[in-house]
Formats: C-alpha cells, sequence, structure tokens
C-alpha cells in the first residue's frame, strides 16, 4: 500500500497506471474508517484492480459552526485498516494542496440537493459536488462507491455526475449498522452512552414506517406524524427532519410507493444524525 | 473524418482510444467557423495524434435577449473545412443530447469571471464552464485549445481547470484578425459594410493604448480616458467596457505593467464585439 500525500505525488503515479488494462476504484472517506467505510473498499474489490481511497476532511462541505475542527482524525489507525484491506493507494493530501490560494470554482450542485440536509447545511452539498469533481479528474477512477446512509449525498452525486458526464460508474453500496440498528458513522464516537441509547429512536422510527408501510398504510403524512411523535417525547433528541422522498429527485411524495426512501436528520445532544430506509425493501442493495 | 452526433456514439468511440498511445486534443467551437478556429485546429495537430472538434451552439452562455436562436450556422460548410484540416471526429451533439430534462448541475465560476464580459453577460460564464466541464470529461482530451479573443474565457477556464484539477493542458492561441485588424468572430457576419468600417475603431483604441505605453504612458486611467475617447466619438457605435486588467485575475491595475492585458467590448448596431491586447507585446503568442 502507498500512500501519497501531495497532488503532485499522485498526478505522477496516475499517469503510469493504465486505464485500458486496469479498472480503478475511488473510495472517498474523511477518515476515522468505519465497517461502513470497509465494507465500500470490499465491493470496489470486486469491482476494481486498483483500489485508491482517499482520506481527506473536507473544509468546504461544513456549515460555519459546525465540527470540522473536531471532526475525529486518526490517521494510523486508518492506516493500518487500510493496509489490512489491502488497498493499493491512500490519498491523504493537505488542505492547501487541495485549496491552494486563489482556488475560487464550485460546483453548484443538482437540484436533488434542495430541501433535507441541502436545507440544515446550507452550501454543503456544493461543497461536497466540489471536492468529490477534485478528486473523480485526480484520480480519474472506472468506479466511484459510495455508502447509502448518506442517501441525498448519493442522489445529488449520481445527478451530477450525470448532467457533467463524469466517465465514472457511480456504486451506491448499503447502509451498514450496529447490532442493535445504528447506521455506521464517523460521528457516533461523539455520543455519550446515554445519547447512545437514545440516538437508536432514528433507526427505530424509520423502521417503524417501514412496518406501517408494509401493514397498508401508503398515506405518507401519516407515517410522518407517527414518526415525529416517536422522535419529539424521546428526551435529548431535536428533530431536524424526517421526509418521504421520491429516491431520485428527493422531492417529498404524498402517495408512499415502494423504493421511495424515509429520510431522517436529528440531533443527539449537540451531534447530528441522519439515516434512511427504503419503503418495500429496508435497506437499499449494491446498486450494481 | 467521423461525424458524430450523439453523446452514446461518440462515449463508444472514446472508448476505443487509448489515452496511453495516442495525444487527444479538443478545439471546442459553436461552428459557423472562420480563420481563427482553423488555427487553433493546426496547432492541436502540433501536439497531438487525434483532433476532435466539436461544434455546438451551447444555450446556457447566451444571456436572455442575447442572439442565441440568429447565432450563425452553416454545418455543410464547416464539416467541409473541419475535413480540409484533417480533423479526426467532428461532434455534433443535439442540445437535449448534452442537457436532458432534469439537467441541473452548473459550475459556478472562478473570481476571475467577476467584471467586464461576467458583468455584462450575467451567467455567461457559469455557462461557458459547464459546457466546458462537460465536453472536457465527455472528450477526456490531453489537450484543449482556445482562442485568446476570448480573454476572459480562457483565464476562466484556465482557473477552473486548475481548481477543478481536469488532468487537461490548456493550450491559448493568438487572435487571428482581418488584414484591417478586426478580431475574426462569428459574429462579425452580422455587419453591415458601414458596422464594419466602423467596428475597427476597437482594435484601433487597443494598439493606440499599446502605443501610448510605449511611448512611456503607464497610467491605465490616462489609456482609458483616450480610449473611451476614440470608441464615443465613432457613430453608431457604444461602449459597453473598456478595461486595463492583470492577465491572470481580470481585476483592473492602476500602472500598466508589460503583459497587462488591453480589454474591450462594444455594440456596433445591436452586433456585440469584444476584442484585447497585451501591453509590451501586441498579441499573446500560443501559451505553449
Amino acid at each position: 500500500m502507498q500512500v501519497v500525500r501531495t497532488v503532485t505525488q499522485w498526478r505522477s503515479i496516475r499517469r503510469s497506471l493504465s486505464s485500458q488494462t486496469q479498472r480503478i476504484g475511488l473510495v472517498p472517506t474523511m477518515g476515522f474508517l468505519h465497517d461502513g467505510h470497509l465494507s465500500l473498499i470490499r465491493i470496489a474489490r470486486q469491482h476494481c484492480d486498483i483500489i485508491v481511497v482517499t482520506c481527506f476532511v473536507n473544509p468546504t462541505q461544513f456549515v460555519p459552526g459546525e465540527d470540522f475542527e473536531r471532526y475525529p482524525r486518526d490517521e494510523n489507525r486508518d492506516l493500518a485498516l487500510l493496509k489490512q484491506e489491502g488497498v493499493d493507494y491512500v490519498l491523504l493530501p493537505g488542505g492547501d494542496d487541495i485549496y491552494p490560494e486563489g482556488f475560487s470554482t464550485s460546483i453548484q450542485p443538482p437540484a436533488s440537493s434542495q430541501g433535507w440536509c441541502g436545507q440544515s447545511r446550507p452550501g454543503h452539498f456544493q461543497g461536497v459536488c466540489t471536492i468529490v469533481s477534485i478528486l473523480f479528474n485526480l484520480v480519474q477512477p472506472h468506479f466511484a462507491f459510495f455508502g447509502r446512509k448518506d442517501a441525498q449525498q448519493c442522489a445529488v452525486i449520481q445527478a451530477m455526475t450525470r448532467d457533467l458526464n463524469f466517465p465514472i460508474e457511480i456504486v451506491l453500496c448499503p447502509i451498514v449498522r450496529e447490532s442493535d440498528g445504528l447506521a455506521m458513522s464517523s460521528r457516533n464516537v461523539y455520543l455519550s452512552d446515554e445519547e447512545r441509547r437514545r440516538a437508536l429512536v432514528l433507526s427505530k422510527t424509520l423502521r417503524l414506517g417501514l412496518t406501517l408501510f408494509q401493514q397498508g398504510v401508503v398515506d405518507s403524512q401519516a407515517v410522518l406524524d407517527e414518526g415525529k411523535k416517536q422522535i419529539q417525547t424521546m428526551e435529548g433528541v431535536r428533530l431536524d427532519y424526517l421526509g418521504v422522498v421520491n429516491q431520485n429527485t428527493f422531492k417529498s411524495v404524498s402517495i408512499i410507493q415502494p423504493g421511495n426512501y424515509y429520510i431522517g436528520a436529528m440531533y443527539v445532544g449537540t451531534t447530528r444524525l441522519i439515516d434512511n430506509m427504503v419503503f418495500g425493501l429496508g435497506e437499499a442493495p449494491c446498486s450494481e
């Protein structure tokens, strides 16, 4: 496994790789890896000859007042895990290397970025689309792998890739959960034991919505009302949003169809958590 | 020469081209080719094994009320010229193929897009950056060739390419002029004989500014005052802007340095023309 710390060094490596004979896979992360990230790498291995993992805590996708500074970092642990997974290249660029002085271009994200996380975190998806475009152009992968926990991000990146004609296949990978149902997230480390217990209300609420749909409830408002009640009665938790959306456009739907997403975001103390499930399916499988 | 009319067809051709053994050059145009375009192709031939020319009148870079509908088009003439030049592939995509239903991503252009054409044509550079990104991703060239007549566009595209890390070398090519000094432009066809004569005031004004600088005038305001007088005294002509700018940032400079640009835009009747020259140099050479 080769650890690459500068854009210049990576460019020279990339020129030595043949796109014709080798399938290159990109797994972009912000580091502090968990089993969710590792599952992306294992899925990437099924498609690709060369796996490139990037660990970069991208400042531009954090909104002012968010946790950019204290976002968890543990480079040595990350590198050990990536080596274990047989990753070929790890890119650990510095912030100034990605955003040098004078940097001023960005991506105006597609329509699916509106509402939900796009509303709670203004500028977030612009930052995501910009860094993902930069990484796409740097790594020039054939495939790029994203976790479905960030469901709206997945829809946004798929639309951006299609709109801008990036010659890259986006592979969306299933959410990995703790045994009690909590979706894995680097931010779970922020949670105290008490908060950790309270955090479960999100996945339980989504699961309940799917059960209601199975029982014949197709009115999204009924599902949302029940869901909001669940979350609002949990102490120490503050609902950000709960929505039933079309899986591509991320527009609200009133009549639930199989394949629609039940999405939610909430604060447990100061920690913001998101999760989603798919009506009629539970967890969405790998998009491949 | 192969004429390609759909994105799908092009993608399959592109997959058959080897980036490892063949240098691919992109010359993006809006068609209605003149000697300026042909010079780009000839310069491209010096760098590349395969030349791809795109002819696409990009609607999103026209501002409401501009000449998108009546922009001159002559496909048969263009194809004959391109064949004569030994171009390998001509891409003539349809508007719906580039901007299918639901298209909603765009590029927020870099800082150098502010002011000048960016101010006179709000949204223009966003449209330019978006189509250029799409073409970059579709064609995946090693080199892309742009004419220096659109000086601010050149700076914007260079900054975008650098910021987003497109693995593409941008080559800026000299302005080609008619024998009387008028910069070649597809829009020159709009001009009546009378307007054609009046249009000369732009290049003459820029040339005069360069002469003043040669004579020791370094105060940009003095040069601009003289220039504005020239243009404002010409009948049937309306000044849009005249500026002395840093060649990279496109910010105004007060003390002229060699390499700074003298840029201008004006309307002759309803036709908008732009031009530029370089202090201490006259015409900027090919950036290679």
